[in-house]
């Protein structure tokens, strides 16, 4: 695998070439962005005293995950099995697998917690439970787990102010088949947030939410983990919690400095094209970059319904008077002001660089313009 | 790569396995309905008398690239540099890259036309033509040229009813440094028709923009090549063209079906999936399928703006009564009115196949309920 261990000896790296010779589309990394994105977040987090297990789901590169432990390989939060063996086999010993578990899946997930210091795997009703716990009597895997707690963004996890919440967690305390770890929350609602007061109103939510059930149940060393990069990365300090796990902030992309969680110059990755179609009569011209090369998420539609399927740059990343208007397979159409004949090189900031970064086997990592390293993301499931 | 010649073998293949097996998300592909739906259209394109030069793009596999042909290794259609290098090192030697293509891409072209019988590009600019033309006087190579038309989709292609289109057309003709193969145009608007009377109508416009233009320039052994899926697969025959390229009629999808290109029954794909999450009191429930596994294209909102991202059906692919009303990194989140408990598999009918089986870097191959081989598709560009 290509540059696995390149910060050790990136003045000797064959990729050092120009960014002017790389074939499009490409997926950029700028390093140094990076670097400092996950040096920020990981300083706060020591400084707030609480456990850091940064999300690996947007970059699924062992290069990054280092980078958000300062060079080790520190606690992880992951999307998919697959990410977890992947970091597994570089060494992430203790990874956190932050979906509600599918049934079919524990033979797999305990096959990974057999061989690693500790995996948490989430549930967030009765009936996964009764599966781990009918794995359990017939493997003997005690594994361990955290309940899935919403808290306000309705998409998985118990209602904190149901009774049968209560009653769910204290099943899973009373299990012998399983080691109760702790609280887990994500406040993905603060992505539809009007500005930076409404973040941390929902941020306060995300934590609180957990302490209050906590209280309920009244097991005090249960962890309560909380994360998301809007809340996280408009918080000056983190109290009244136990884990973080920001993902999105290692790249951020335009949704986040739309939406305020980061400033543009914070964003770490974009898409190299190349104008394909030039037609100034009616104000547009075709990129090699598509829905293939850029994913379709739109931007905080709320804040900015016409901004479009990305912001679209010249090469040193100075925004052009020219919007995104629709993106087929391999074409990015766009509506320009300015003459951009066939040739011309953009680059294209991602709404969701999660997304973006996905479609791509390897990241073209650059430095002042040239291209130093090649990473390669873990990929399926 | 696995399952290659399988259809060769079918009866001995490793993959025979059963659905229920299956770890999730996953891709399948019904091969009888692949079967039939690459028969129909080429029995068509036969008895017709066009030449038959289906794009790719949609499967990316060697395994359907030769069913599109009835086993042969025929004349195709491809959208990335990518696909045409791995079909050409699989014997496919007449292919048309069918995106405008970027100078610099021209080496790569050119390194591929010199070891195959036949690689047509695309322009569409008088300064496309000029990179043609230096890339010529400095290696000699003489491409073959189609000139893409704009038939009314208003993506790429040259206005037929401009003079400078004409004066750009015989500028080809007339160029040392390239074959002037023929004309090429793309319905791409078809896909936002009302009805099967909008689409044969747009279906006209295709086929008479090529005809007309064509006279215009008087040059009668340019090959008029036509395709869009709507356009074609609503057609009975092909008449007054001279190629047809269709491509997504070899999987369709939900889109295809809602807007009347297939019946639901000629769908042949869809993505297996497992509730993980399920919340009655809300009338929610989380499948483990999400942006990354179904791809995020919407139905065709004029036709049904509710449909949500994909169609929910059961895993004998009986639709629920059940709409997938977001999707995350790697969560679908469902409103149904029935429950779904964890561990219930479902299959969601993709609304855009080319983009969904993109996500995939393998298809299961089913057939009556059982897995039978595994293809694997070109990445990347």
């Amino acid at each position: 695998m290509a540059g696995r261990h390149s910060t050790l000896n990136i003045q000797h790296s064959a990729f050092n070439i120009s960014l002017s010779s790389l074939s499009t589309p490409a997926f950029l990394v700028d390093r140094n962005i990076v670097e400092q994105n996950c040096l920020r977040m990981r300083a706060r987090a020591l400084s707030s005293g609480v456990a850091f297990r940064p999300h690996v789901k947007t970059h699924k590169t062992i290069e990054i995950g280092q980078m958000q432990h300062g060079g080790a390989a520190g606690p992880i939060t992951v999307s998919t099995m697959a990410e977890a063996e992947f970091f597994a086999d570089s060494g992430f010993g203790d990874i956190t697998y932050a979906v509600p578990i599918a049934p079919e899946k524990l033979p797999r997930a305990a096959a990974l917690a057999a061989r690693i210091e500790r995996l948490n795997i989430l549930i967030d009703s009765e009936l996964a439970l009764r599966a781990v716990e009918e794995f359990h009597a017939a493997n003997g895997t005690v594994f361990d787990v955290f309940l899935k707690v919403d808290c306000g963004y309705h998409r998985a996890g118990v209602d904190p102010n149901d009774p049968d919440s209560a009653r769910l967690a204290m099943a899973i305390a009373n299990s012998p088949a399983v080691h109760f770890q702790g609280l887990l929350t994500h406040a993905g609602h603060s992505y539809n947030a009007s500005g930076i007061e409404e973040i941390r109103r929902i941020a306060a939510e995300e934590i609180e939410s957990l302490t209050r059930f906590r209280a309920i149940l009244g097991i005090d060393d249960l962890t309560r983990s909380i994360g998301s990069t809007p809340t996280l990365a408009t918080a000056d300090t983190f109290a009244d919690t136990d884990e973080i796990r920001p993902g999105n902030y290692v790249f951020f992309d335009a949704f986040q400095s739309t939406l305020g969680s980061c400033t543009r110059d914070e964003v770490a990755v974009s898409v190299l094209a190349t104008v394909v179609g030039s037609y100034p009569e009616r104000g547009q011209a075709i990129i090699d970059a598509g829905a293939l090369a850029l994913s379709k998420d739109t931007s905080p539609d709320h804040l900015d319904p016409n901004f479009g399927f990305g912001l679209v740059c010249d090469v040193n990343l100075n925004p052009l008077p020219a919007r995104l208007i629709a993106l087929s397979q391999e074409h990015g159409k766009l509506a320009t002001s300015v003459p951009l004949p066939v040739g011309t090189r953009l680059r294209v900031v991602p709404n969701h660089s999660c997304l973006t970064a996905a479609m791509y086997d390897r990241y073209h990592v650059i430095d002042g313009g040239n291209i130093v390293d090649e990473w390669r993301p873990v990929r399926g499931w």
